[in-house]
């Protein structure tokens, strides 16, 4: 069995002009491309068109890899789902339950360490990164908090207030560490938290 | 009117030996110390007299200026407030209306930028630095969550959920500036926030 040379063949590759589309290489160039799309124009302004443009492929390879804008943002920033595929889901079922999936839903998805790791670095940088707050403010606001306050129909301000709860409780349990919120059993979590959560999801009286 | 020299005699003062505490000089480099010590052993384990030797100083000067180890951390970081001067008036008056009292407290507070600017000054700092994040831990737990459960006898873990809230619902608005979150009336918000509160602070079923 002779092993290729190290490191050389995907060198060359990557500088090799008119090689054929769709290549695990190519999915990489438009990856970076729209890392760095994404972070100077934001999410809004960014459009697929723009991407495929900066990474030197045709648009239609893009949709072909990522479906669609969010699709790519969630691939390029590594997170570990897409809310246009959990959404349906978690809102499918009883709306007086609504609280209870969506709190056990985020509590069981962040206790995986490999998931939280890319969306807790996103936000530190976001911390001390304007630009950077930009865009998860733009993504946030269309692909989750908005999209979820039309489905159910209550005002945007409801699900950004439910949004700060368990933002806040994932980053004082996996960052700030406090305890117990530390280490409590996530249905005890469920119990204090899915009220609140139900309760501002429900229609306004 | 003569005016002294700018500049000159302040330095010449830090410079001299032997000079007579108690000026605003020794209050400043107290301050220093407490700094250091503070993200160098975190809160819990710094000590008035291990300040107080870091920075030259006799311990009863510390006392004298800063009255406890809360009030050093407070005046060191510049925090808006002290935890230890503001709880007895926020949970004086009716049990059931400490949700609304809270909430609206910490939103005008935090309304000010310049009382909010330290406050999230020091959130950026340790989200990027573990260090930081232990003296925070610490100080959060003893000066403020701990002590409000334990006046209000309810478990340390509903004090630490609704801390969650009102610390997502600042950075929301300030850092991450949602809209209509960001712009959105104290009292609208109030309305909105203070059930959530109360709940937490509630005495358990």
């Amino acid at each position: 069995m002779t092993e290729p040379p190290p490191e050389e063949p995907a060198t060359v590759v990557k500088r090799r002009p008119g090689r054929r589309p769709g290549t695990a290489d190519t999915r990489g160039q438009i990856l970076a491309a729209a890392r760095e799309t994404f972070s100077e124009k934001g999410f809004d302004k960014a459009t697929i068109r723009g991407i495929a443009r900066q990474a030197g492929v045709d648009p239609a390879l893009v949709h072909h890899y990522f479906t669609s804008k969010e699709g790519m943002f969630v691939a390029a920033m590594e997170l570990p789902i897409n809310p246009a595929n959990v959404i349906p889901t978690i809102l499918a079922g009883p709306r007086e339950e609504i609280g209870e999936r969506l709190v056990r839903f985020i509590l069981t998805m962040t206790a995986d360490a490999e998931a939280r790791q890319p969306v807790l670095a996103l936000v530190r940088t976001a911390m001390t990164n304007d630009r950077m707050v930009v865009m998860i403010r733009e993504f946030v606001t269309q692909a989750l908090l908005n999209r979820v306050a039309e489905i159910l129909e209550i005002p945007p301000i409801r699900m950004e207030v439910a949004f700060a709860q368990m933002f806040g409780v994932v980053l004082m349990r996996y960052v700030v560490e406090l305890e117990p919120l530390a280490s409590i059993d996530i249905e005890e979590l469920v119990e204090l938290l899915a009220p609140t959560i139900q309760r501002y999801l429900d229609p306004p009286r």
